[in-house]
């Protein structure tokens, strides 16, 4: 899990975490006792991760949110549609009536492109909230699905 | 600064908080080590809080958050503007970019029409994300202002 997430972050383009986050910290945010963390397998080995969380506490609480990492390696595969259509069958279960993402970097086209044709919607747009590493700073997307409708 | 935390959150109609969260978790919250916390102070007595933080780790760390409580005590004395606006002066004194906030309930119609005024604009709107104790499913506002700009 720690290699994904490694390989992920240090690329600078699509998380806020620090691209030298140790392995430590790293661990201690995803595995976050109150997170529900999932990994997806292809040909026995984890190619895939996510976590699944309550996005705000009490009154805010019937929103999940998620994040989602994918082995480089692993590209192309589908492994990201999987675990995202993974996600939202687990929110439902867990009786959430949305999910919510909160931060899409907006030059991560696969990802939004991807969110969108599992329903997701652009609900706002951040201005220049992400200092990209290449790009520098550049918009971020709020993005939100219901759960309660089909 | 627990006695205007409690009064806020146990309306039920602007912060997701538990209403009836405990004063030891309240504090913990609001005076989280990392936090720049604040009160207000209106004939010797404390009559508002809030607090800066980062919005986001590393890559979005140039956005600071913020939070307000006003005692019920004093309404309609100015002392939420009088926060605002000092903490857009402490943001920019600490070199952010610009200030976000992620959850402006859509029935807090006072708080909406002083943050315009003061120079953020909504910026998403998340449907029905928070649970009013009073009205129901409610929308919230993402709102947000560059500080990089006059």
């Amino acid at each position: 899990m720690w290699e994904i997430f490694h390989a992920v972050v240090a690329r600078g383009d699509t998380y806020t975490f620090d691209p030298e986050i140790s392995r430590e910290e790293a661990l201690a945010y995803w595995l976050y006792p109150s997170n529900w963390s999932y990994v997806a397998e292809f040909e026995q080995k984890v190619v895939g991760t996510y976590i699944l969380r309550v996005n705000q506490p009490a009154l805010g609480s019937h929103v999940a949110n998620a994040a989602f990492m994918v082995s480089p390696d692993a590209r192309g595969l589908g492994v990201g549609r999987a675990m995202g259509e993974h996600s939202l069958i687990e929110a439902r279960r867990r009786g959430f009536r949305a999910m919510q993402f909160n931060f899409v970097v907006s030059t991560n086209e696969p990802a939004i492109h991807l969110w969108q044709e599992l329903g997701f919607q652009v609900v706002g747009t951040l201005p220049g909230a992400f200092r990209h590493l290449e790009k520098g700073f550049v918009d971020v997307y709020v993005m939100f699905r219901s759960l309660t409708e089909a």
